[in-house]
This record gives structure tokens, C-alpha cells and sequence, in this order.
């Protein structure tokens, strides 16, 4: 059972996908992103560490994380909430921190994740595979 | 002028995001990806490797591209096809190519990136930048 760190990549400016008051421009410390960072810090696992980005580029999908670690697939996840799915994210990047190049079975991945892959990378080392 | 290896990694599994018969399966060696993989080998430019991926996971939003470098950001973007976007593509990888951290500022960008981007990911050397 691999343990390489993993960073869980939080996009701090997310607004969420659906805003209840689209025009609404809530401050920085306030966007959901920011309060998913915070939450996460709170909670983060051993060997997930947790970096908050100014933008991961997923903005009509937000909330969006990602998850990487050396020689595995990076993946991207998107419709978030922080009153959701903190569980959801942590039992998440618990189990690609355990798992062989980032691959979780398909099974086994939390039903948000299945449903809501924003995009995924190939490792530098086998771009390939 | 950094000229840094760029992957231009390419998913030769997608079908493309609105195919004219959903229900068409077609044979791997056809699907637009696979098209747009050799489409973008025959015309890679200096410093850029084609790197035919099986899936980016971007598959409502295909066909799917995703660029990057040492100690640069990762863009992914989506919605090409090889009829219409493999100028715009190589266009696109070279301005990555010759971008300090890969950050092509907003109105260098070709008109498609800057609508279509999927997601993008930090350098690992400085993911909070």
C-alpha cells in the first residue's frame, strides 16, 4: 500500500457552479472555495496535504479540487460544496493516496467523483499508459 | 525565450462532444481522436511531443488536449476537432512552448483556448502561486 504524499490542490476562488444570487460578488474570505480550503485543512488525512490555488479554471463547474502525487495520474474534481462533501473529498484523496499510480477502481471511488471527473493527467514518467 | 519540451498529450478515445449519431460506435483507428493524434504528428513543431493518451477523462467535452512542461502549469482544454482546430491547437502549444511557466497572457491565447478551457493545474514546484 503505496503512502507518497499527496497534495489536494483546493481551488480558493470557486463560487460553485449553481450560486443562489448569480450577481452576487460574496468577498474573497467568503467564496465557497475559500471555506472548502478551510474546512479541508481542518480535516486533512495523513499524507494528504492541502494547498490552496487561486484558480484551477473550472469555474462553471466549481467547486473544484484536484488530486496528484509523484509517478500518478492527477485527477480533476468539480460540482463541490463545502457544506457537502468535505467527507466525500477526504475519503476521496484517502484512497488515491493508497493507491498504485492514483488509480482507484472505478468501484470503489465515492459516487461524487465517478459522476463529476472534470479531467484527468498522465504521470510524466508513463504519459503513455 | 524559455524552450522547455512541451507534451502535448491528445485523448485518442474521444468521440467528440456532439457526434452527428450518438449511437455510432466507431472503430478505434476513426474516432475524431485518434484522427486528431495523427493529424497534430504530422505537424509538430520544434520542442513539442504528440503523446497519444487513452482517455483525459474530459469525455462530455471532447475531443481533449492537455499541454505542459517542467515547472509550468498544466492546461487541459476541450471541445476540438481535428477538421477544424489543429492549427488552432499547435498555435496554442507553441505560445505554451515559448511562456514563462506556461502562462500565455489572456489575448495571446487562441480565441478556442480561451473559451474551452477544461481545467488547469499548478507547477508542483510552486502549486499556490
Amino acid at each position: 500500500m503505496p503512502q507518497d504524499t499527496v497534495d489536494l490542490l483546493v481551488c480558493a476562488t470557486c463560487r460553485s457552479a449553481s450560486p443562489a444570487n448569480p450577481l452576487a460578488m460574496p468577498d474573497p474570505d467568503t467564496r465557497p472555495g475559500a471555506q472548502l480550503v478551510r474546512a479541508l485543512h481542518d480535516a486533512a488525512p495523513e499524507g494528504v496535504r492541502i494547498i490552496s490555488v487561486d484558480c484551477l479554471s473550472n469555474c462553471s463547474r466549481g467547486c473544484t479540487i484536484a488530486l496528484r502525487k509523484s509517478g500518478a495520474w492527477t485527477y480533476v474534481y468539480g460540482n463541490l460544496t463545502p457544506e457537502l462533501h468535505v467527507t466525500t473529498i477526504l475519503e476521496g484523496a484517502q484512497k488515491y493516496r493508497d493507491a498504485e499510480n492514483g488509480l482507484v477502481p472505478w468501484r470503489e471511488r465515492p459516487e461524487h467523483f465517478r459522476k463529476n471527473c472534470i479531467a484527468r493527467i498522465p504521470p510524466l514518467e508513463a504519459p503513455n499508459v
